[in-house]
C-alpha cells in the first residue's frame, strides 16, 4: 500500500459495463475495461412480439462487474489496496423486483427466464398505458406529483413499470418483496447489505422517476397508489421514506466479492446515481458550468446554491441530485442524436460520416432551411411531449445533407433557448462543456453549437465521463476528497481543442434564431407570432449566404 | 377519298414529337407514332458549364415531323386525303430567332452549332438575371404588364430569353430579323409562309409569356423595351400587333412538305398553341369542367363565357387562349410531380413504385404529417414565387413513405384551395378530369385527390391528350366541326374508371384541410392564424386514425 489514492468507477450502460481506475489527485485514468453484457441482444432482452419490451439480466450486472474490474486492474497495474472508494452509476429508471433479502428475483431458478422478473431497462415502453393512467389520476386528484416531471408521467419510469408488472405478471409481482432501481441495487450488492429494507435509495433516481419529494412527504401517498391498484398501495410500505446522495458511503465492499475481484474488503461504496448525473460530475460540473451530455437525447446539467430559484420550464431542480448540498438543475432535449439518426436512417439510407462531411462544407443559412427539434416532443422549456417536428424552407433542390445540417442547427437553437431561460432567472452560464459520443465524433455539431450559442464550446477531457463521475463519487465516499467540488477540481478537465464562435456565422445564426423563436413560440403555443415573413426572410438569408 | 373526316395532331414535347391521326366523328385514335429528337441529350442541347442552358435544334422539329407522321400513317392505314386539318402544339415559351424569310437561324451553316441560334426551350433558365431586370423595371415604371403573370416575370419567358441572347450572343441577335415561338414557327413552316412578317402568332403563348394584352395595346411599349435595351425596342417593330386563336386556319399544307410526308397539299393548318392548353382540349374541357394536366407541375384549365369575372390569384384569364370565343381560365401548381420526384430523388433513393405501394396502405391522417406544397413557390392562389416548402408533424418514426404521401396530400389540398377560389367567384366546377402521366401511373394520387376534393375524379380517355387537342384544333381549322365545343363533344371522353371519394377519408381530410388552410394563410401572409393547436390536432387525428 502506497500513499497514492485511487478510486474505482463502475458505469453500467445499456449494453455493457465499464470499470475505470482513476488517480484521485490528478484524475489520471490508469486503467479501464469494458464488459459487454452476454444476455439477449447485446445485453438487452427483447420480445419479438412486443417492440416495447427491453430488459437486462441481473446476472450480467454481476458477471460484468468482475470481468471489467479484472480488465481495468490488469491495465492499471496498481496496488488494489490503494483504491479508497468505489462509485457506481447506472441507467435509469431501471427498476427490478427483489426478494426480502434484497436479491433480484432474476436469480431465482423459477424466474430466471421470466423477463418480468429481470431489470426493466430505462427504454422499456411496455407500460405506456399505465403511464397514461398515472398522469390521468394525478391530474384528476389535483396531486402535485407531476409538477417535478413536466406534467406527464412517463412509461419509462418506476411506477408505470411496477404497475404494468402487477397486471401482466402477477406471479412476479407477488413474489417481489420490494422494487429497487438498478443504481441502488448494485451498490447494495457490493456492500453485502443483508436485506431489501436496508438498501439505501439515491435521490438521483428517486427524485423524478419515483415522484419522491420531501414537500409531499416522500413517495406518492398510499391513497394515490391504491387508486391505481390496491397492490401498489401495499407495496409502498416495503419501499423507502428517505434518500441518500452520491458520495455518501453505504458501507464497505463485501469480503467475498472483494476476494473474487481482487479488491480490498471494506473499501467504501458510494450511494449510486444515474449515468447522466455522474457524467456531468465527470465533465467538471460546478457553479457556472453547464454540462451537456449529448447522446441520443441531451441532458443539460448545472448545480447551484440553495438559493437557486424555480425556473419555469426547467423541471428538474432537485436538491442533491448531482452534488450533495447543492441544487441540481436538469434540463434537456428529448431528441438530439436520435434526430440525426432519424435523418440518416428514416429519410434516406446514408451515413453520419457522409452527411456530416458534406454538411461541413455548407455556410450558415445557405440551405434556406429552418427546423424545430421536436420530433420527440419538447422537454425543456415547453415541457410538452405533444409537440412534433417541423421543417420549413424546402425547395426542389433541398438535399438530405441540408436537412441533416438544419436538424443539427435546430438542436443548437433549442439549446440556446434553454440557456437563455436559465440565465433570465439569474443563474449565469459562464462555461459550456460537452461530453458524450457526439462531442467526440462530430466536430461539425460542436462548431454549429459554438456559432449558435455564441460561446466557446469545450469538450470533456475524459472520454468516459460517467465512469469518471462514478469514481469521483467513490473518491468522496472514501474520503480522498472532502467534497465533490474539490474532487471535481482535482480530477476533471477539458481538452485543449475549444470550438470558438465564428463572428460571421454568429451574425447569420442570430437572424435564424429570431425566426426559430417565432416558430417555437407560435407552434409551442406560447404566443401568436406572425408567420407571413418567415419564408421570405429565410430566402433572403439564403441568397446572401450563397453570394 | 372517302366521306370519313380525319384530323392530324402534332404534339411537340421536350424530348420527342408525336403524331396522332384521329377520326373527327368519334375521336377514335387510328394511328400514332413518336419520333425521338436526335440532337443533344434526348433532344435537349445542354452546356456542361451551365446547368441553366436547354435548347432544341429546329432540324429535329423538321425531321421529327416527317418521321412521326410516317409512323402514324403507317399504323392508321387510312387515306391521307381524308385528313381535313392539321393542328400543332409545342412547349412554351420556347422562342427562336428567325431570318427575314422566317427560317430559324439554326438552319444557317454558320449558326447550326451555336446554341443561342437554336430554340430556347421552355426550361432554359439562363436568363434569370434578365427576368429580374424586367420585373424590376416594370415595377419601377408602374407598368401593368405583370398583372397577368402574377407579378413576377419568369426566366422561362420570351423577353428574358431574347434580352439574354442580345447580351451573350450579339452576333445571333443581330442576325435575327424576328423571334418566333415554337408553337407559331412550326405551323408557319408547314403552311410554307413566305416571310417572318407573315407568321401568325397564337394568343396562347403571346398572352402571358410575351406580355401581350389588348388592354395595353398589345406587346409592351417600345419605351419600356428600350429601357431594358435599345435593341429590344428596335426588335418590337419586327414582331406582331395582333394574335390568332387555335382553330383558325393559317393556310394550307405546303406542296413540297405534303409530297414528302405523303399528305395532301393544301390541308388546312391551325394556329398553334401550347401543349397544356391543347391538352385540356383533348381532355374534354368545356364550361363546368376543370381539366388538371398533371405532370412535373399541374395546370388547371377551364373555359368560361365572356362574363367570366376576374378571380383574385388566378392570373391566367385570357380570351381565346384555350377555346376561341371563350375566356380561358388557367391556374396551376408549380410543383406536383416534381415534388414527388424530390422526395424520391433528394430525400432518399427509392422509387415511386416502392413508395407509392407502401403509401397506399396508409390511412388518411395516420402519419400525423401535414405539408405545404410550395417547394417551387405558389403559382395559384397566392401568386408568390418566394414561398418554400413546409412539413410539420414528424416524429422519430416518421418514414420517407409517410412524407411521400403527405406531399401527395399537400398538392391535393393546394388543388382544393384553387377550386374553392374559382367557385367563390361564381365559376362552378361541375366535373374534374385529370390527364397526364400521374393520372396514368398513380392510382394512389388519384384516390387522394378524390378524397380531398370530395369529388369524383375522372381521367381522360386518351393517353395523348395534347396530340388529341392538336388534332381537334386541326379538325376545326379544316371545317370538320364548326367550333371547339362541338369537336370536343364528338372527339373526347373519359375512362370508365372513376375515383370516387371515400366518406371516412373525406371526414379526416376535411379536418386536415382546415389545418392546411391555417398554415397556408399564415405562411402565405394572408392573415395571422393561431399555430399553437396544429401539432396537437395532428396528433389527435393520427391517434384516431391508428386505432
Amino acid at each position: 500500500m502506497s500513499d497514492r489514492k485511487l478510486a474505482l468507477g463502475i458505469d453500467y450502460g445499456t449494453n455493457s459495463v465499464r470499470a475505470l481506475v482513476v488517480d484521485c489527485a490528478t484524475g489520471e485514468e490508469l486503467g479501464t475495461s469494458v464488459s459487454e453484457f452476454k444476455s439477449g441482444d447485446h445485453g438487452v432482452i427483447l420480445d419479438a412480439k412486443d417492440p416495447n419490451l427491453a430488459r437486462q439480466h441481473p446476472r450480467d450486472h454481476v458477471s460484468g462487474f468482475f470481468e471489467c474490474v479484472e480488465g481495468a486492474l490488469a491495465e492499471a497495474t496498481i496496488d488494489p489496496s490503494d483504491i479508497v472508494g468505489i462509485g457506481v452509476d447506472t441507467t435509469g429508471s431501471s427498476p427490478m423486483p427483489v426478494d426480502e433479502r434484497g436479491v433480484p428475483l432474476g436469480f431465482q431458478e423459477r424466474f430466471q427466464e421470466n423477463p418480468h422478473a429481470l431489470t426493466w431497462l430505462w427504454k422499456d415502453h411496455t407500460a405506456y398505458s399505465e403511464a397514461g393512467e398515472i398522469t390521468e389520476l394525478a391530474r384528476q386528484r389535483g396531486e402535485p406529483y407531476l409538477a417535478k416531471c413536466g406534467g406527464t408521467y412517463s412509461s419509462e419510469w418506476f411506477w408505470s413499470k411496477i404497475l404494468h408488472c402487477a397486471r401482466v405478471a402477477p406471479e412476479v409481482f407477488d413474489a417481489a418483496h420490494s422494487w429497487v432501481e438498478c443504481q441502488d441495487c448494485i451498490p447494495a450488492w457490493l456492500a453485502g447489505l443483508p436485506n431489501a429494507a436496508s438498501i439505501p435509495r439515491g435521490i438521483c433516481a428517486a427524485g423524478h422517476k419515483a415522484m419522491f419529494h420531501e414537500s409531499w412527504g416522500g413517495l406518492p401517498s398510499a391513497s394515490f397508489l391504491k387508486g391505481l391498484d390496491p397492490r401498489l398501495g401495499a407495496l409502498r410500505g416495503h419501499l423507502y421514506t428517505k434518500t441518500g446522495e452520491a458520495g455518501q458511503s453505504i458501507g464497505g465492499l463485501d469480503a467475498e466479492i472483494a476476494a473474487k475481484a481482487r479488491l480490498k474488503a471494506g473499501t467504501p461504496i458510494s450511494v449510486g446515481a444515474m449515468d447522466a448525473h455522474l457524467g456531468a460530475v465527470g465533465s467538471g460540473v460546478k457553479p457556472g458550468t453547464l454540462v451537456k451530455i449529448m447522446g441520443t437525447s441531451t441532458c443539460d446539467i448545472m448545480v447551484g446554491g440553495p438559493g437557486t430559484p424555480d425556473i419555469p420550464g426547467v423541471c428538474g431542480i432537485v436538491p442533491g441530485s448531482v452534488i450533495p448540498g447543492m441544487m441540481g438543475i436538469e434540463a434537456g432535449q428529448s431528441a438530439v442524436g436520435d434526430l440525426f439518426n432519424w435523418c440518416v436512417g428514416k429519410l434516406g439510407h446514408t451515413s453520419h460520416d457522409e452527411l456530416g462531411r458534406e454538411a461541413s462544407k455548407h455556410r450558415p443559412g445557405q440551405s434556406g432551411l429552418l427546423a424545430l427539434d421536436w420530433n420527440n416532443g419538447n422537454r425543456t422549456v415547453l415541457v410538452d411531449p405533444l409537440l412534433t417536428g417541423l421543417i420549413v424552407g424546402q425547395t426542389l433542390q433541398t438535399s438530405q445533407t441540408e436537412i441533416y445540417r438544419a436538424l443539427i442547427e435546430a438542436t443548437a437553437f433549442g439549446s440556446r433557448k434553454i440557456i437563455e431561460r436559465i440565465e433570465e432567472h439569474g443563474v449565469k452560464v459562464e462555461e459550456v462543456v460537452v461530453c458524450g459520443g457526439i462531442a467526440e465524433k462530430s466536430p461539425l455539431t460542436m462548431q454549429v453549437y459554438a456559432d449558435i450559442l455564441n460561446r466557446p464550446i469545450k469538450t470533456s477531457r475524459s472520454a468516459q465521463t460517467c465512469a469518471l463521475g462514478a469514481a469521483i463519487a467513490g473518491s468522496v465516499a472514501g474520503g480522498a476528497h472532502p467534497d465533490f467540488l474539490t474532487a471535481i477540481a482535482a480530477m476533471t478537465g477539458v481538452k485543449d481543442t475549444v470550438y470558438r464562435p465564428d463572428p460571421d456565422a454568429v451574425g447569420t445564426y442570430d437572424r435564424l434564431y429570431a425566426l426559430y423563436l417565432d416558430l417555437h413560440d407560435a407552434f409551442g403555443n406560447v404566443s401568436q407570432r406572425p408567420m407571413g415573413g418567415i419564408m421570405k426572410e429565410l430566402i433572403k438569408i439564403r441568397d446572401e449566404a450563397r453570394q
